[in-house]
């Protein structure tokens, strides 16, 4: 296996590209999310045998529920689904999302409080019904919110440490939302490849272009 | 002049590479600063031929003062006589930093107030001594805040508009606390060059690669 003077300790993944790829490949658009659980099952498997401490997935956002009725069915599903897989292995599951919705799924609930399948090796953060808007105001609108307080520490995802590392698939050069404190220093890498392409030479080019970069943090 | 089928109505410049520029040049690396200036008002020129209505850069943030009080001293120079070259120039100028601190250049206090030269007929916005987490928690620590509101209202950069594209210079590719909310969905394209080698091929490769992404906003 490849070796790296220098690895991130928490990866951010945007699996981008779906639709597109049901498109190219003859499917419906909203049939191209079912075929995103197994290259997650794969990227989880990969970054637990590099040592990768913690993971974070875009699964869908708030936003995202204003597209059609059937692509939000389906990226619901394609989600409880991955978490079912994600049981049988060593994971140490929390998923953030605004659960006073409709559109959160309801299987999901149990895991808004993070619980270990398995020896729990690995963190893994699942964001799901997701809005960043929601994310930054949470604890401000709690009755209890003190605004001598930095409310970054009271975020609703505040149980997320900062991303060291994103990478986004699906050629696209922007966060989209995508955890805005977390991400602030974040390096940021893209794989032109659409999410369901997923392959592990894309990690691995993706680790190698990071272990090059210097870390500043502004300094 | 090159056209496009689209524009960006607000770019954020991030102009990175000052002091690696300089080391590479024989020079120290505060010296790098000042080689910024004569980029900025070139760029500024070309945008405003261009059409775009608005544009922000980043001039250094509270992190950076950290440095070496030699390069803080030289950047903090940069940006007061990068402001007194544009007084010659059409444009609405906006300084957005945290003024209660000494390492605010006190010669762009008048500027904390939007300020027109000539034809003010671009907006620019100017970050000094600017901080992420300062300007979120702004309007929180204010005694009139209402939780009950969405802050992102309230935070001291609110006068500036979300930008459509970022232009990062120096080859990193991360965000470094630009302007959080205003970032979520802009398109973040990298330059390779230091920003001292500043060149408007680098702005048209840039608006080329962004005419054909495709906005969707999270929909």
């Amino acid at each position: 296996m490849a070796t790296y003077k220098r690895l991130p300790k928490h990866i951010g993944i945007i699996p981008d590209g779906n639709r597109r790829w049901a498109q190219e490949n003859g499917f419906k658009k909203q049939e191209g999310y079912k075929f995103g659980i197994e290259p997650g099952l794969e990227l989880y498997h990969l970054c637990l045998e590099l040592g990768i401490e913690e993971m974070t997935f875009y699964g869908f956002t708030v936003d995202n529920t204003k597209r059609p009725a059937e692509q939000t069915k389906a990226f619901q599903k394609a989600c409880v689904d991955a978490v079912n897989k994600l049981k049988d292995r060593d994971a140490d599951l929390l998923v953030v999302g605004n659960t006073n919705s409709p559109l959160f799924p309801k299987e999901l609930l149990p895991y808004t409080k993070r619980t270990k399948f398995g020896k729990g090796l690995m963190k893994i953060n699942f964001l799901v019904n997701y809005g960043w808007n929601w994310d930054l105001n949470y604890g401000i609108k709690k009755s209890d919110f003190d605004s001598k307080q930095d409310f970054t520490k009271n975020i609703a995802s505040s149980d997320i440490s900062r991303m060291d590392l994103i990478i986004r698939w699906g050629g696209r050069r922007r966060l989209s939302g995508f955890l805005p404190i977390q991400s602030i220093y974040s390096d940021f890498y893209v794989a032109e490849e659409m999410w369901p392409d997923y392959n592990l030479n894309q990690v691995h080019a993706a680790l190698q272009w990071y272990q090059d970069q210097d870390i500043t943090l502004g300094g």
